[in-house]
């Protein structure tokens, strides 16, 4: 497999993923937090297929395209490690969805900075939330849910936030 | 249609018209010529399927993943404007398939920018040659091809250089 083909697969297989969690989260409330602005392309796509959300984006410096810019005040600019404890006031246990793509070409970093990050996103996600993320993620009470289909097991990861009683 | 979906729809063009192109040219003789490396993933198309072909590659600076950058006698480093005339002697008429992917977000700068390449790309490639690019090209003596199945019209283009006779 080509790096082309594994590139289309990954992105398919983001999709796949925001879609399901789109929704799996249908019936619950809450604002849709989107760490990484990038290009703007999964911003994009969560606007679209959540067009009723709140979406706030976390990114350290926009680069984005002009049309994919959240406006001022549902961007959070900084390092996450600064701006994360700083909005668990601002969203504590509110959030129904996150999107974590930090993936950066070099696995065990991009393994290691989303494990570092990942306690400081708990704290800002409702009971029953979902989580969709590459690299994976392992975060006590953090279930993973099955991929959608065609969706190979390590393209993308999905997880859903335990209520209390589990 | 999210610029997600979008992406993906171009990449997935990209790729069946790259796929076609090596069909195409499967028997004719003389090397590929890829026009931007970007970050290596049509490369690594290219070598992945057309193995046994010489593939030269055209770059400004080289910015691809490790394992996506050719050979240092298959790299032609430079802009085009002053690399492609100093090819000439170097190719031709000898090369069968020729991808140029220069679309850079912005429609009228990247249609501008491939019409001035074109008149100096079409000296290197040998009778029934095919090209592969995005945006699309207007050359005397290259005939549009039809797209493969599934791609749209206007996604990505592909071209056959025209024998002396026709």
């Amino acid at each position: 497999m080509s790096r082309l083909d594994s590139f289309i697969r990954r992105l398919q297989a983001q999709r796949a993923c925001l879609d399901r969690a789109a929704l799996l989260i249908a019936d619950l409330p809450g604002p849709v937090l989107e760490f990484g602005l990038g290009n703007g392309r999964t911003f994009d796509h969560l606007r679209a297929i959540l067009p009723h959300r709140d979406i706030f984006v976390f990114e350290r410096a926009v680069a984005a395209h002009p049309d994919c810019i959240p406006p001022a005040d549902r961007l959070i600019l900084g390092d996450l490690r600064a701006t994360l404890p700083a909005a668990h006031a601002r969203f504590a246990a509110s959030a129904v969805l996150a999107h974590l793509d930090i993936a950066t070409g070099e696995a065990a970093a991009s393994r290691a900075l989303a494990a570092s990050l990942a306690p400081l996103i708990a704290p800002l996600l409702r009971p029953g939330a979902v989580v969709v993320s590459e690299p994976p993620l392992a975060v006590p009470g953090w279930r993973a849910l099955a991929l959608p289909d065609g969706v190979e097991p390590g393209r993308y990861h999905l997880y859903r936030v335990a209520h209390a009683a589990e």
